[in-house]
């Protein structure tokens, strides 16, 4: 039996949690989670709105991912990274199977931060340049590498960084420098500022472009129309490496098996996490071309890690993207999307504390504004010194919805397998918290 | 039914593998793993005498680990690292539990590479300073920051490195610059080398001493009597963070549960990762003194990581923790290293290859020369154009004996759950292949 009190006790006693300071905290303990719900220690149960870390896309406690955990646990729980067994072929291969044509061999990492890290010695390697470029409003990993693409503040602790790493601005659309006409509009900003920057860094040093295919923690970021095509454009023009970060956005979050697809572009390199086993066990990876693949026939590649390519995660991958395909939940994700789309429009319509709601399938984001005029942030940048944020999110929990924001942004990314009735009544609970939140401005 | 050739076949076609040129591979499938053996495709059973990446350290499929597995991903395979639940807290209550007893908490990451990446970023956090010493000989994992602390040429792909990393030279005695009296003698040196270039760098810039306490990939070099209480003097010297790496030397592997318990000597921070879950599912962590973990009760600590405590890693350390203890696997590995140690003794006084060898608790190594004498080693720095030590290892797994060898050195790292007679076996194989390369020389 779980003693919640010595749980918690235990927890703050002996671990250090992320991105805190350790005095502040209060943790919930949870003791349950089953499809989109889980449970508190009094029994007390959440819309886990957020899929956990944007992870949980197939729901949680998933009883044929679950059993696949046990039969290989059964058949071999560990094999090293030298030998071949049959999870990590066949999880290569499916993995193969539903990314774009072009893309040729996985080398399997725990988890995304290492898939980025890799993405960069690998970008690095097959140009043999070593300028590396990324965005401001991105999160690509805490480890030094991943941490010194990452663009926003959780980079400084990795700072002073690793030579060579560029930054760029995103297309933030909706906070741009001046207004655009159109999508076409913006696209020839953006890609125009980037074309410049390439020639003033030098094209002949650039490895690599990273960005999140749409960009999550940092507010949920959709690319205009044409803005990637863009990118690939000039990657080709310049021999220069299209890495997409879809640790995130990946396996059906969006309504495609990766965001890519949307708008039909074919990265060099693609990186995952995430959704490739929805969190029941630790994996990730980097996909490279076949163009890349066949550059490491001969040439070596000095990547590795204990844990690559394991059979636990493997085999927990392979079931997962069963589950995807069997239960339909990438169709799921783009049909409810249109639902989740229209009904944050009406938020956006009803409340005076809305200033912009982007989505994309059941990956979307409702942006807090003063005063949807000057689109005033909520909270100023990097501050939230009246706990506002922190308030809303308090009073969504209250209520039995679970989320988490990023400055004066709150993700709504449910597991892809919720309902049309399920998503309303949650909902509906977001409705009731931005009344009070609209009498906050 | 798994098909060996259609298994081998799909590994080659998507998978990329670790530091390795593609094209050269013949990776050999594995299809069961058991105690201290495994078994390849067509039945034929290999001693894995290197505990695979030295991490299974209990042995193959053990049962009750196995077990603990599907308890936990019966209960709860995934929550977010904001909440607190039994696993964790109970992984991290027993991971201090049988820690030096300064340390204080755990921040657990998915492995190894991690846990040093973390300890970085804690140590620059804690300090305030930004130079990070480490040793040439060393191997600390594939990430930007911990390929930047490593010494070996699996540093390079992650270069041009990160400013302020700067390496010394470890207490390497075999090829030591010159003959030392004995122990204090060549501690006296290495540590009045490290002093002084921690002068020239500045103390008051040096965030942290990191080294593996025993070395691990480098060829298991052991520091003379003295070594690592004269780092920690240095340490407290000038207010630097020691950090040791256990990744490899941890969980029993010296016949100790952390290496450092030989010297009786307290770091600041030990991080691992291996022997804490066998392999079994990934995990690794940084364990912090309770002085560090008091700082960060007041201020923010930047880290963080999708699987940070992730429940079925931490319930898999759990049982792990029990098995070690109820198996008195620790103590057979103190037990079995001497048996161990005096083997491999006679195999130097028989061939005229064997120029050392070394060993604590089952950890050793041996490595090959061309000439006892001169010492010149079997296979030049970096290079081995007569592939001599690939033949030795063929000749190794031929006759069953599965390990893998770093430049001139063969590592020997059995499962702790080795019997006497077993060990006694592997070793006769290992003194047969020896003849024959004695007789390459
Ligand atoms: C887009 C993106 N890339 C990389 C990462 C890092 O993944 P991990 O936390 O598994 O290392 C994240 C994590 O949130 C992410 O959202
Ligand atoms: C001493 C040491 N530190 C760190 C690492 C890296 O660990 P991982 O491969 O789990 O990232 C290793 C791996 O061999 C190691 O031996």
């Amino acid at each position: 039996m779980q003693d919640a009190a010595k749980v918690k006790k235990d927890d703050l006693a002996y671990n250090l949690h992320s991105w805190s300071a350790q005095g502040a905290l209060n943790p919930l303990v949870v003791t349950k989670a089953e499809g989109i719900y889980f449970w508190d220690a009094d029994g007390k149960k959440y819309f886990d709105m957020s899929s956990q870390l944007v992870n949980m896309n197939i729901g949680h406690g998933h009883k044929k991912v679950i059993q696949a955990i046990k039969d290989q646990a059964d058949k071999m729980a560990f094999m090293g990274p030298a030998y071949a067994f049959e999870a990590k072929s066949e999880a290569a291969r499916k993995i193969i199977e539903v990314a774009p044509d072009n893309m040729g061999k996985v080398f399997f990492t725990n988890a995304g931060a290492e898939a980025n890290e890799n993405a960069i010695k690998i970008a690095r390697m097959f140009t043999g340049r070593h300028k590396i470029f990324s965005r401001y409003r991105s999160y690509h990993g805490a480890t030094y590498g991943a941490a010194n693409l990452t663009g926003e503040p959780r980079r400084f602790a990795s700072e002073p960084g690793i030579a060579g790493f560029v930054k760029f601005f995103d297309p933030y659309v909706y906070r741009a420098p001046f207004p655009f006409k159109d999508d076409a509009d913006a696209t020839k900003y953006y890609i125009g500022q980037l074309r410049e920057q390439i020639l003033y860094e030098g094209p002949q040093h650039v490895a690599a472009i990273f960005l999140e295919t749409v960009t999550g923690s940092n507010g949920i970021i959709i690319p205009p129309e044409g803005y990637l095509k863009g990118v690939r454009d000039l990657c080709d023009e310049f021999g220069i490496v299209m890495v997409c970060d879809e640790v995130m956005a990946g396996w059906g979050r969006t309504g495609e098996w990766f965001a890519v697809n949307h708008w039909d572009v074919k990265p060099d390199i693609i990186t995952f996490a995430k959704g490739s086993t929805c969190g029941y066990l630790p994996l990730g990876g980097t996909i490279v071309s076949k163009e890349i693949a066949a550059y490491f026939d001969d040439n070596v590649m000095y990547c590795g890690l204990t844990y690559n390519g394991h059979p636990m995660g493997c085999a927990t991958a392979c079931a997962t993207i069963d589950v995807y395909r069997d239960e339909k939940l990438i169709e799921n994700s783009k049909n409810l999307g249109k639902v989740l789309g229209s009904l944050l429009e009406d938020l956006k319509a009803k409340h005076p504390c809305v200033g912009d709601v982007r989505y994309i399938g059941l990956f979307s984001a409702v942006e807090l504004v003063k005063d949807k005029e000057t689109k005033e942030p909520i909270v100023p940048y990097g501050k939230d010194p009246e706990k506002i944020m922190k308030k809303i999110l308090g009073m969504l929990q209250n209520e039995g919805f679970a989320t988490y924001s990023h400055e004066n942004i709150l993700i709504v990314a449910p597991p892809l397998c919720i309902t049309e009735a399920e998503l309303r009544e949650a909902l509906a609970i977001l409705d009731r918290v931005l009344d009070s939140a609209d009498n906050m401005i």
